[in-house]
This record gives C-alpha cells, structure tokens and sequence, in this order.
C-alpha cells in the first residue's frame, strides 16, 4: 500500500492530493464515485486528519472532487461538454455477473492477513515457509539449465512432468498411467473447475462429502448444478448413501477427497473405498477423486487410492503439489481416461493457454531428485509433531470443551467448539486477539464447528493461537 | 509419443502387447473401446504390420481385447461377476459439455505440428524461438535471488511485478495506473476469459472486429453472448457502427485490438480512436483494448492506446509479455477500475487460484532491467525483416494474385489469395507440402483469405513456406 514519503521535499499532503489526483485519472475512482472519509484516508496513510483535510482541499480547488455535507467526497462528474459523458456502470458490471462470489467470511479472513500479516494463520490450506522445499527449489532454478524455446506448452502440459508423474505415481501411489491419459492443471483448483464445467451441465445433479472444500462450493452453484451431500463419520461417507443418492436423483458425478478429508481430517476406510468403487461401478457412476494430502501420511504408508484400486475406470484422479510442496509453484494434475483428457485440453485453451513451463520444468526436476523423498519425511514428520502441538493445546486450553478427531495425516483438524455460537463474532474476536481460523459454514456444516489448519501456522505460534481462541470464545461467553 | 526400444532385451511385439495392457488398465481403452487397426498402430509405432498382429494376439490370449470380422478390435468387457460392472460413460461426458469446442481447423493444425516438427509454421500466434530473450531469462532466472516463500499468490497478483507494471505503462505506453487497478492474469486469453465469464451474462449482446482473435470466437459462444461484428477496412473498425449496434442490440460491451490486429495486422487511426472514445463515453460503453502487439511497432512509435487517451473511465485495458518476449511465460494483465479488478481476482480464485509466483519474479526482474530496451529494439529490427521477406516472397511467388496489406508491426500478415477456395483441401494440400497456415474461416471470415504470422516462422524457412503454399494453390487449380 502507498503512503506518503517523510523524507521527500513534497508536502505530505501535496504528495496525498497527487496520488489521489492520479487513482482519479487512471479510473480507479471513476468520476461521481466516493472516496473514503478524511478520518478513514488519514488512517490508512499514517498521517494526521488535518494533512488529508488539506489535500481534499486541495484537489477540491481544482474541480476534480466535490464535497456536500451529509453525503461526503466525490469525484466531479466530467465537464459538461457539448456531448454528456458518462462512465459506464462498472458496479453493475460487477455486480451482474452470474459467478457465485466466494463467501464473505473467505474475503474477511483474507483481507484481514493482507492488512495484519503478524496475525497467527490457522486458515489458510498451505504450508508454513519453512515446511516447503525453498531451498531444493532455489537450487534447482540456479541450475540453469540451458533453456529450450519458452512458447505455448503442450495442451496437456510439459511433457517431461508428464513422464516425471508417470513414475511418481507408480512409485508413490500404485496407480498405472501413461503420459497421454495426464493433463498437467495449476492445481486442484482448476482441475475440479475443469471438471465441473465442462463435463457437466446446468441442472446436473452430484454428490459432495458434508462437509466439504469451500472453494468448491461456489464452483458447483455458479454451474448451476444440484448438489447433493454425503455426511461424513470418522471413517469417511457412507457407501451406500451414494446409491440412495443416485437411485433419488440420478447423480452424475460424486466427489470425493478419501485421505485426510478437507475440513475433516477424515481417512475412507478401506472397506468403504472397495464398496464405493463397487457401487461406482455398478451404477457406471465416475469418481472425482480429490488427493493433495495422502503422501502426508504420519507414519508414511499413505491407503492405496480408489484410483489404484479401480478396475472398471470409474475414477478421475486429482492430486496437486501445493499441500506436499509448495502451494505458489501452481502445479497440479489429473489422471483420467485419454477422451476426458483431451475434452478438457482443449477447453482450456480457451481460458487461458495453458501453464508456464518454468515451474513445470523445476517440479519435473525436482520429483526425479534425490531430494525429494526427504524433504518428504521431513514434511511429515514436522506435520506430525505441529498436530501433536495443536492437540495438546486444544486439550490443555478448553479443558474437554472442544472436540476433535486426531487426524493422522494432512494439514487440518476438525473441531466442535460448542453448539450454534455466532461465527461472525467468534472470528472478529479472535481477529482482535491476533488468530485466525476457518468458520466451519464456509465447509457448508452445521454451526459449532470450525477448521485448524495446523499445516500453515508456524510451530512456535500454535500455543499463542488456541489460547487466543480460548480467549475469543470465553469473552463471547460460549463456555 | 512411446515407441518400442529396438535395443531392449524383450521382442518388439512383447513391448507393444505390454505397453497396450498398461494403457487398458489405466483406463485410456476402457472396456468396450475400440483399439486402432493394426495398420494404423504399425504406421504410428515405425514397425511392420506383423510385429502389431502378434501383440494382438497375445492381448487376446490373455482375453484382455477381442477381436470380430467387421467390427475390428475392442478391449473385452470387465468378467461377470455377481453384479455386472460397467464404465462410466466417458465419451458421453466429454460430448454433452456445454463449452464449444475449438474449431477443427485449430485441432488439425496443432495435431500436424506435434506429428511433424519440421512443418514450417506460419499458424501459430507467437514469437520464434531466436526472437524470445531466452538467454535474458536464463540469466534472471540464474542469478537466484533468495526465494520468498512460495505461498499462494495475492489474489490480484504478485505485488512487486505490479509496480513494476505500473512504471512500464507509465513509460512505455502512456498509461497512468496504480497497482491495485491492475490484475496480473495468465495472458491475454484468461484475460477475456474472465471479462467474459464474469462481467457478461448468457444473452448479452457484444460487438467484436471483423475479422477477429480465433480463440476467443468459441468462448464468446460457450458464453451463450449475442455477438455482432465491426467489419474492419484499412484503418480499422468504422466508429460509427458501433453507436449502430448499440441502437440496435444494445450491446453491453465492443472488443477492439487496435493496434496491428490479429488477424489482419491493421492499426485503428488516431482519428477513429478519439471518435471512439467519444461514442463510448456517449453511450457508457465499456471498450476492452486488447494491445498485445503495440511495442512491435517497426519504427519504435506505436499509437497511444485508447486507455492512455481515455478521461471517463472507459476502457478495459489488456496486455501481454507473449507476444513481446515469450508465450511460455503465462504473463498478461489488465488495468480496469478497482470495482472490476476485485471482482475478477475474487472469480479466479474459483478457477485456479492465481498464478505461479516464479514466471511473475522473473518477468518483474526482466522489466527493470536494463536488457528490456534493446530485446525490444531487437525484436522490431527482425520482424521488420520477416515481414519484408514474406511480402517480397508474396509478390515473387503470387505474381499479384495474393492480395494484402503491408503490416507496419506486429507479427500477423492477411491476405487474400483467390474467392471461395476450398479451405480444408488448401490446407491439407499446403501440410503436405511442408507448410501450415491460419485459415481464415477460423477468424470468422468471408472464404479468400488467410493469416500467415510471419512472427513464428525461422526467417530462413519463410521463402519455401511461401512457395509450398504458392505450389499448393497450383495443384488445386486456385489459379
């Protein structure tokens, strides 16, 4: 964010009216919109109130904003000319738009990290910097390669990470692919997007877990889709609910994310996985199976995923490098049947043109590395022991007040902290209190609930944390 | 594309029946689909008919395909079982998508230059590799400035290549902006992508050029928009048409690319800019420029941008790196009022939350630095050059029957070559001949012409490009 520069020769509030004058110019306050208070203004830029009243007053003198009272500062409408000029109605543009918004409490939490960056993140779905391999990657970009002709990639992405997931999957996963049956996506994100809106049609019926991934859930309503839930237990949805699911209103896709579910923390065990692909197959109903987390696996032997296990070729497989590497490479995939593959390829050259090869080519190097299985026992290992840390402290500061699954792998621990408290004023709480955490309605789940995401606080901050979440919720009297 | 290693201890055949199996069982040939003939396997393979027929045979033996007279070979259907099982219905999921599929001609163009890398390629829309910065970049890249944590990017981009975006625009084309109006987008492509998924709604009327972009055609389509056109002449589109169509459709928005436009290489004159600018401010119309080719301008002068002569907020502005450095970095943006800005960045966390950070350190580090001016110079000198030899090898070759204007930047040459020629047996004829182009069917034109991008193409290869198309006219009796 800009703010004026003491040391310059300028006024500060001269310095303020030119930067102004400037967001004025470029559209950024087009003309008859309103700028924010001069008490609001004077916050934001570290200065007094009297500095703004002087720049307000100053750009006043030269016709470019107009204040009334009551109704604050505006930008002057254009002179009038000859022709009447008129700015389009952006907002309404905006407003218009048929894409669902993410939900506000998404837009709070961010906003919130943008303004106060010290604030302890329980709810980001990332990994803290020091679990990521910044070092692996640094090195491998120092390599310098000497590097081939940088155009459009491959529609379905750079084919040496292709070869390079080939073997990863085999090695890592027991799942069998080939090169032409990969689409390389920038991450699951996009893959579920791709998924949703292009082998799907407005009024399609489909299957979620409950609760589930929040930024899947504005995807599914902006796709006009009926969507349909899976209530999850520890051990993951009920296979047969998918058949009364389907037998009801004819679903056409069920998603699933089997290893340590997002929010829940939740493993499918391994009778359901075999009944779910059962039911799958005998309904020639497609899997979505969304996978980021299972290679954090505590003690390392991750479940063999439905994909590995699917004979039929029910299941389209999504995994993703952001919850085992780093979330700002943007590297994702799907392993799926080569016509799907090829539909969504060419879809995408539609939306964007495909990815940058340049971290393509630093995954692909990396997974072929020797670095690379270290760096995942490592992340497991460091996972574990900040789970260890989030429990001890849930226990130690709300006294069997909160409860929770112990998750065995992934990123994230599910927590019932008391029925129906206003989730609104618990998070602007614990805002204040410098912590903050995922509501659990943005998971689309009963209130009460709310998601840890211990993956991306730092280890030294996680007893901070909880206690300023005790405090949070023992001011708002919830105990 | 895998072939079987002659080198290998196993027999050929024994390669091919495995490598078969591996693709059944992943699901690329689900059960019940058919197999390619042995014919055609041997042909993509590089071995004898024969070799295909025993690894067939030993697939059959194994009961994991059958083949019947008539209807060729398919993998075998899953064994029955108590309860039968069955495979989703892929094919079916990929057709019944409601996104329109990219225009044959683009799909048969693309599949011709991944089967044939030697074909000489004036089709596709980028830059060759000598005329990218491709040691620059390397070089950035090698300097390995210690790396910030990888996280997921700020929702409207990396704030460090904003800022240096907002002196580019500054400097190079005229643009006052700030960083929080603008949106660091994957290019070009996702820019309209998200303009029109997200400020549009199904059965908005638009105005484009006549001829236009080829890729965005199927995604105004898929969008379900009212699209109305603006035939272009030599100085661009007729200003007036557009107060015609908003009359007359009340279009919600125009898509102009004024300078050096794809397909045609003509350039808006200044004359037409102002009027409009004029028009749109008249009407509150919004303007989407699109200017990926502006800084190409042979003589280093390129026109100001409609947004640089903008005073009411009107303009959209969209810019790219593909087209001045390299495709291969994924690297555009927008300017636009902060309204839209927001609202878009907010939509693309549903479709693939950001970009990789890597590609924006790098392009921010590129435009600081002091290589930027001359690759630029550079790169003006050598597409001058190519476009002087491709309209010299026009006139040589074509003796006049090629008609077309001399473009003054950009890297995209239109030209008619005779009335209603069949455009399939051209093409199919000029890649037999070792050469592709863009037929201009695919920009939505009137039969005649074609786009040869003299930008992609070795300098060296233009003149026998050029000729191959000139003997591939002759053969089909176009003369």
């Amino acid at each position: 964010m800009w703010s004026p520069d003491r040391n310059s020769g300028t006024t500060l509030y001269m310095q303020i009216a030119e930067h102004l004058a400037q967001k004025i110019r470029c559209g950024e306050f087009p003309p008859g919109s309103g700028l924010p208070s001069e008490r609001k203004l004077a916050g934001q830029l570290g200065v007094n109130r009297s500095t703004v009243v002087l720049a307000f007053s100053e750009l006043r003198s030269i016709g470019l904003i107009e204040s009334r009272s009551g109704s604050g500062t505006r930008v002057s409408l254009a002179d009038s000319e000859e022709t009447p000029k008129h700015t389009p109605n952006w907002s309404q543009y905006a407003d218009d738009s048929s894409m669902v918004r993410n939900p506000p409490f998404l837009r709070k939490i961010s906003e919130a990290l943008q303004q106060n960056p010290e604030l302890i993140d329980m709810a980001s779905g990332q990994l803290s910097g020091d679990l990521a391999p910044t070092q692996e990657i640094a090195e491998i970009m120092s390599q310098n390669r000497p590097m081939s002709y940088l155009g459009y990639d491959n529609p379905q992405g750079y084919p040496p990470l292709r070869e390079a997931l080939v073997r990863y999957l085999n090695r890592h996963r027991g799942i069998d692919t080939t090169e032409s049956s990969l689409l390389i996506t920038s991450g699951s994100q996009q893959s579920l997007y791709l998924i949703i809106r292009c082998l799907l049609s407005p009024g399609d019926a489909v299957a979620i877990e409950d609760p589930s991934y929040c930024f899947s859930l504005p995807m599914f309503q902006t796709a006009g889709l009926r969507v349909f839930r899976l209530p999850l237990d520890q051990h993951g949805v009920q296979p047969e609910d998918i058949r009364q699911l389907y037998k009801k209103h004819r679903i056409k896709m069920v998603f699933l994310n089997p290893n340590y579910q997002n929010p829940t923390g939740t493993l499918l065990s391994e009778e359901r996985r075999r009944k779910v692909l059962d039911i799958a197959s005998e309904l020639a109903l497609p899997i979505i199976e969304d996978d980021p987390y299972s290679l954090t696996a505590y003690d390392g032997e991750p479940p063999a995923p439905l994909k590995a296990l699917d004979t039929t070729g029910s299941v389209i497989y999504i995994g993703s490098f952001s919850k085992i590497a780093a979330s700002g490479l943007r590297i994702g995939w799907m392993a799926a049947p080569r016509a799907i593959v090829e539909r969504l390829a060419d879809a995408r050259q539609q939306m964007d043109f495909g990815l940058s090869v340049i971290p393509q080519q630093v995954v692909a190097t990396f997974l072929d590395s020797p670095q690379f299985v270290p760096h995942l026992e490592r992340l497991r290992r460091e996972l574990q022991f900040k789970r260890d840390m989030v429990t001890a402290a849930l226990r130690r500061e709300f006294q069997g007040r909160a409860e929770f699954l112990e998750p065995r792998g992934g990123i994230h621990l599910w927590c019932k902290i008391g029925a129906d408290y206003n989730e609104n004023r618990l998070l602007e709480q614990s805002i204040r209190n410098g912590f903050v955490f995922g509501p659990g309605s943005v998971y689309g789940s009963e209130p009460g609930c709310l998601r840890l995401t211990f993956g991306r606080a730092n280890a030294g901050d996680i007893d901070r944390g909880i206690a300023a979440l005790r405090e949070a919720a023992e001011k708002l009297d919830l105990f």
